[in-house]
């Protein structure tokens, strides 16, 4: 086991793509590959098979040898976060034994599809924390536009305060930033012990979320880098100046947000500044047409025009 | 002001149908019928404006008149509950007003649709009650089949421990029979104040339900004074002969119980019993065809070969 | 591969449970004596991996594993269905081809949950089609209330129309009778090839389905004897004896029924019965409390006493 | 009747905020000002009682005499579209017969929450343009995040088909760029005849919608001047600095845009810009913490620098 998730995790932890040949069989050169491009992009951490990351679509045991290959290939050089959320307890459990020999710092959870109260919540967390044990590092996966699963920051509460072992809250809920300054107000390492919070929702809302006390980013966007520098001008006072930055993106980021339709966008992106070979997407799931093709093109150029107009170096490829 | 609702309430409330013409009109000859009817069949209370009332399709000044007519024909001869959800609090308010004015016992209030989490629901619940004042009777709606506002038992009790007007919990969820003794459980008159409770769900589970501590029940079946019996039964402890009865009238209640088709055959059965001149639904709304005719006459020809075996009159009409 | 599904399938397909140990895995041994229980109930055909069987919470091993062994021990007696569902479609075939493979009639395959028109749940079967090939017999799984992807009676008919190898309806729509009055009509073998209609809902509206020219029934209810005797009566003529015993046994369905908690009813009977060793359910799953079982009882004791009212033998066991 | 709403409809529209006072009354003079900051914001036509316009929270009585001192004061300077969704179809009747004889040029009806399948809405409308009048014009709004009554491309192209009064798709469906192409290749005006398409979603995908055909907008954005400007520029063949208007406001817009809390910011920036005296929005509805205004303080300082360092003139006030 490596190094273990805790509650100080801060930064930009991107949630890796999975690559795929055009024939659909994971592309494990392609997975090297976007290691490292996520590695130069400056990300503190990386999060592997979260929904963004197509997991539903492997099989068992393409889970557990993507997580193997990828935790072998990483080498320690920044924390990997493994997704784990299954339908049953057990397999929920198996996956993360995996994970956690492998090397992984942790395991992030979501509340089961068809949870219907903040009750049932804290239940299955209390439940599946049971199964797993408390010494694996757990990350809740906040995302209730995909499970329909909500819960309050007082809810929230209750798992933080009953499981030691739940360090990160990931947050999604949308709209989202009250809870969040609740959840940062109420977690504060005074009243009640620190919990990591990172913002996902595509990076809508980094700067406000930031400015509310967010210690990170983690989702996909495919400029992973400029996330990356937004987190690190925070840190430093440089909000602004962060801020700025974030807005240049924004119109690029905002349309590869869109659920579903986004995934297709981001690992085009990634294919075009040579992160992948193949932006194929596992059936069923979206494919860009003519039109989406050229809209990207449109938002890619203006994207570089304004790069340009500040003196910054062309971003298409890393390497 | 007339007898306000306490948490002593028990035995069947029909949830009242709301009678058209054929070409739509509030039928108020039918509601003074209908009322009749349901007084011979020997209900304990009444709800109007319910769900299944087609409240919703019913005009803001409709509403408030038949809410009055209605009262004033029953004329105190049982408590009346009136259900007065609403999208805006104001609105709400003003109809519980007219209706407490008009001599309503109480009021029956859901959750509102888009409410995510218990924490919003128990936030809603005080908001309301604060604007209602606390000297208006509430009954909780617990229907999330309907308003996807969903609530466990722990969190049901919040809102009875901070708000002694709500008095009743007219449960709806489904399945619901754990949460139903749980709650029986915790409002015991003992450990906390007792609450009563009348199930719904078309009735479907009405003897599991009674046997589990619940003090009645509020539905629209068309044969009111079946679930009237049960629960005299019931009380009598006479609990086999109840269920007995029950059984009997079981192939029809399931039938009359799917949502949306239900209120179709419901309204038709009212009519054929000389309860009401019409069994027109508001448009939008579900229309018997010839299929469902036959269907509900086969139905309604076994129940009266059923009951004829057991020696009971016939039941079609009452008069 | 075995004998093929086609749409003259009629009859009762019991839905299989898959039977685990009370440590949580796949008890083999009860596999095979719960076979043999349905192979005595006189069930036309059996199905398993459906929603009730688990098949969620079972590996993609243990659901390659438990399909051979199955077909392997009924080795022919009866056709089986296997449940495929699976959200990436790679892993649909893969599952497809291990039980066509092993000896299944055909598979069963629901609209992804996520598909929201009728036009994108008709473009999923045509993708799902067109990669398992036209050579294995489908079952459309019509079942919203778990899938959300809700389609018409027209919808679906463009699917049949488009893709000869969809033989077989499983209706588990709610209220849905009207749409099976429509698919009956309109797939009646003349003005357009017939379909098997096979319906569902834990069997709450069978005879009422029956009489509105289904085939069979495909559902878990633990007593499959009874609802195999029903198909066989109304085949025969004799809907009226049918709709008689099915009544008998209407308080128990009904109660066995109810969404998700049933299962763990269902189970407990069949342990009862002696078809299994175990009631387990896999976490995360309903459990029984001592209320529930104490209810179990009662409802159990009231259908022993109907039946031998009736004259008919006690039905607790089958061996 | 005033000028009647038809296929050519272009520009940006603007969906109104209803203004109350702090009481919670409709302030009427605050109608006024904010139909006159409307007017003088450049906008080419206005909607009431949208979603984001309370509607569900008006009295029918509110509803008739908003619209008709709406559209005396407007006095025909614009078209004025009324949103007329209800859950019966009588009122829903009802209320357009007010707005047309007021001065309406056109209604906006949402498929009702309930409808499931595409067959069901296509129903709906049938059903409704029947009770209404072939003579009153018709906007589809098709938002459905908050109906969940999804229509794809070929869904409403059978609407369009049948029903020649309804002359716009007001798009909001999300992501939903695919099926605005889909759209305007289909109703081109050659094949078919041609429907306007005005897109929502706070204005969040405005530049790639307008690229891709849209007519126009129809939000209700907080600076209707800029998507008022964005449009013209994009007539006139400016699309670039169109983008670069609308990226400008960007960071503001996507926050706006947030459902439910985004009408807490959209009225408290009317508010400070002098279009309404109050940022009231009635219970149940969102307010505005320190936390969030001193956000939105930043977001609005960051826009003023923006506009500034393109030497556009303040915009904060209209007057």
């Amino acid at each position: 086991m490596g190094h273990l998730l805790d509650a100080t995790a801060k930064g930009m932890y991107a949630i890796s793509a999975t690559p795929f040949t055009d024939a659909g069989a994971i592309d494990w050169a392609s997975m090297e590959s976007l290691i490292e491009f996520y590695l130069q992009c400056g990300v503190s951490g990386l999060t592997i098979l979260g929904m963004m990351g197509e997991a539903q679509k492997l099989s068992d045991e393409e889970s557990a040898e993507f997580t193997r290959r990828y935790l072998r290939y990483v080498d320690g050089r920044v924390p990997v976060i493994v997704g784990v959320s299954n339908a049953g307890t057990a397999n929920l459990v198996k996956l993360s034994k995996t994970a956690m020999d492998a090397g992984a710092c942790g395991v992030m959870i979501a509340p089961l599809v068809g949870l219907k109260t903040e009750t049932q919540i804290v239940g299955y967390f209390g439940d599946v924390i049971a199964a797993l044990g408390d010494k694996v590092p757990v990350v809740y996966q906040d995302y209730p536009q995909s499970t329909q699963a909500d819960i309050s920051a007082q809810g929230f509460l209750k798992i933080a305060d009953a499981y030691p072992s739940v360090v990160m809250f990931k947050h999604e809920d949308c709209p989202g930033l009250k809870k969040l300054s609740q959840l940062r107000k109420a977690c504060d390492g005074k009243s009640r012990r620190y919990i990591s919070i990172l913002v996902g929702n595509g990076g809508l809302y980094v700067p406000q979320e930031l400015r509310r006390g967010a210690d990170g980013v983690m989702t996909g966007f495919a400029y992973p880098e400029m996330l990356a520098t937004v987190c690190s001008l925070f840190q430093a006072g440089q909000s602004e100046q962060a801020e700025d930055l974030f807005d240049i993106y924004l119109p690029l980021l905002r349309h590869e947000q869109q659920p579903g339709f986004g995934l297709a966008v981001r690992k085009e992106i990634l294919r075009r500044r040579g992160a992948m070979r193949s932006a194929a997407v596992r059936a069923p799931g979206p494919k860009l047409d003519a039109d989406d093709i050229k809209e990207l093109d449109q938002l890619l150029a203006r994207l570089e025009t304004r790069l340009a107009q500040r003196g910054e170096p062309r971003r298409r490829a890393v390497a």
